[in-house]
């Protein structure tokens, strides 16, 4: 099936693909008397008596803004916020289908950082979560943490966490597959914008044994003196034998590569420099860093994508509309390290030791299961870290 | 029927009144790669090249933003943004209910008028208009014009037009029942709030013979040196005969008022002074200027209120849903005068000959007619004007 032509066809016979529906029916003076004046002022006196009640008679308990710049759009850069409109639209629907979650595209006009802060502010009172999407980096990592300190509601920048919690996911899968463990394994990254480096904190955070990062720079070193604060974090934190050099230097010995980068890279030699039984997540789309049956002949033993059209496909979906489901049901003031954790551990747990194998780490993102488990993994989370919600 | 107490309980059982529906289902991986990445790159990039497709490929061409900062909520004053949220979405409901609008609440954290329009317009993108609600006058004046003015989709605030329009249409029949043409007659309104003052603008545009505006501070005379752009406007273009003094000397051989004020500041004596034939919209909510009973007693003839247990309930759904309507279906990039005249004259037009008496100078808000005539006038009316759409 041509994808894009389709597309095309579809978005235009539907302009677009939300709608915003209403719960009641309006068809007598009665309903209007209650879904609107005069009976409306009583659930507007409540919340205005405690601001908690709007979480008890409003829809903000289940909507999330999709908040971008479309400055960092997949596979098409920075398009802006009207061109990026079928993203976010298309991501609301699968917040709807995946997660039962209501959320709506705020596309913005504005690219300045923080003006998408003191934005996402200002609405924030319509909104129980912001995912902000499509923002490029470095400035997405800014915004997430700015907009987070101002409010108490969940913000989740999924282009890097969602991706961050999936790679891991993967990660673990794997490594039960080839029979090593996280805290002995040496892992490269390629690619510094958003989601390599959430991959990398992620990682980091996990205890892996050793992660190197690089980039079109080579490998990230601790004696780079032009590092912003985020990379410098890094920095401090991988990379346990100085290496330097270029990507290859970086593969040498490696147990696994995670491709954020672009197409056609790696080569076969590479991943043949690596350790035995290496893993290989080639995510540049629609193009891999290395085709997954090169990664194979070279020697690689579990490999993954972002295509739908091979094995292992590393596909946000399988996070962001369970991370935002069980964050909504327990009122998760944010989205800490232990809840991407178990999210990460619980997507993992989907695929059963009998299916677990080189070709299934990584689950059917049409498997309902899949949300459930990740919301019930990140709502137990923060209510054990939580005990009081503060 | 209890309606406050009937609300609490829905709004709680509903948790508030909208939801964000997909068009789209995505079970399987065709209807992923279609509604989502790889198929939606391609409707992007066409916006990315040609940004009037955003009306093509999204949901914009019928989305509305309902923005608020609750800083004067019917009847509840200032009780800001999340408190105002069960109004706005029960906005939403009746915009879809009845114009088949997808509109969304955007409850804002700021009250600040200039931060308000900078929203307004960062967050745009995603919206083809924009209604703005419960927004306290002065400010909501100059809100709206920085606003449309910075944009090109339309921007409504419904709580001076909307009003304004279905009080011009009920004054439209009202003086077919007596007998007396509009241009003859001279209106006393009360209350300069956004209502009252929009109400006045209308009518003056539409010709009416002479207008007095009063409120606390007593008749709006020209000699006054302390008044806004806006109240100076219109009091140089009401009270031909240059009249000074309160509310009473206001009504006296006045043949209709309008009441946007407080409860029961009108007397039996005030009515009984105006001309034979008198019309008396009494709009204070729950509790009008005077009661219908004493006015009619009084000696008016026609005699409307805000209320649904009276006959003649002016109300503003009678006006927005078919508004924006109209608009959006042929994109108009603002709602001009003649369109809110034209949507006066709609509306009157609903009530038929011979259903049009004393009791009977609104039409019934539930009849389906009401949008439909409505966006017919708007729509038709913007495309006379812009031939070419500018």
């Amino acid at each position: 099936m041509d994808y894009q032509q389709e597309a095309l066809k579809v978005h235009k016979a539907h302009h677009g693909k939300i709608s915003v529906e209403s719960k009641l029916s309006v068809t007598n003076q009665d309903e209007l008397s209650i879904a609107y004046t005069p009976g409306v002022a009583e659930p507007c006196r409540k919340i205005a008596q405690n601001p908690d009640d709007v979480y008890t008679y409003t829809a903000k308990s289940n909507l999330v803004a999709v908040l971008s710049d479309g400055s960092a759009v997949l596979g098409l850069g920075n398009i802006g916020g009207e061109a990026a409109m079928p993203v976010m639209e298309g991501k609301a629907v699968l917040f709807k289908e995946f997660g039962g979650v209501d959320a709506f595209p705020i596309c913005l006009s504005t690219q300045d950082p923080d003006e998408i802060v003191e934005t996402g502010i200002r609405i924030a009172p319509t909104f129980g979560g912001i995912n902000l999407e499509d923002i490029c980096a470095p400035k997405c990592f800014e915004v997430e943490e700015k907009l987070q300190a101002a409010l108490d509601i969940p913000v989740f920048h999924d282009d890097q966490h969602g991706t961050a919690i999936v790679v891991a996911s993967g990660m673990i899968n794997a490594m039960r597959v080839v029979g090593k463990r996280l805290e002995d394994v040496t892992i490269v990254i390629n690619g510094s914008g958003s989601a390599g480096t959430a991959i990398a904190k992620m990682l980091i955070n996990m205890g892996v044994g050793d992660l190197i990062m690089s980039d079109i720079n080579g490998i990230l070193t601790r004696d780079n003196p032009d590092l912003n604060p985020y990379m410098r974090w890094l920095a401090e934190h991988s990379n346990k034998n100085d290496r330097h050099g270029n990507l290859a230097d970086a593969m040498k010995g490696a147990d696994a590569f995670i491709g954020v980068s672009a197409p056609n890279i790696v080569t076969e030699e590479m991943v043949a420099s690596m350790n035995d039984d290496a893993v290989v997540f080639a995510m540049a789309n629609p193009v891999p860093e290395i085709m997954p049956d090169l990664a194979k002949k070279a020697g690689a033993r579990v490999v993954g994508t972002g295509r739908s059209d091979y094995p292992n496909q590393i596909n946000n979906v399988l996070a962001f509309p369970g991370i935002f489901r069980g964050a909504l049901d327990v009122r998760a003031k944010r989205i800490t390290e232990s809840m991407k954790q178990a999210a990460a551990y619980a997507i993992a747990g989907i695929v059963t030791d009998e299916e677990r194998d080189e070709e299934h780490v990584i689950p059917n993102p049409f498997n309902p299961e899949v949300a459930k488990a990740v919301a019930k993994a990140v709502s137990e989370t923060w209510l054990k870290e939580h005990p009081v919600n503060d």
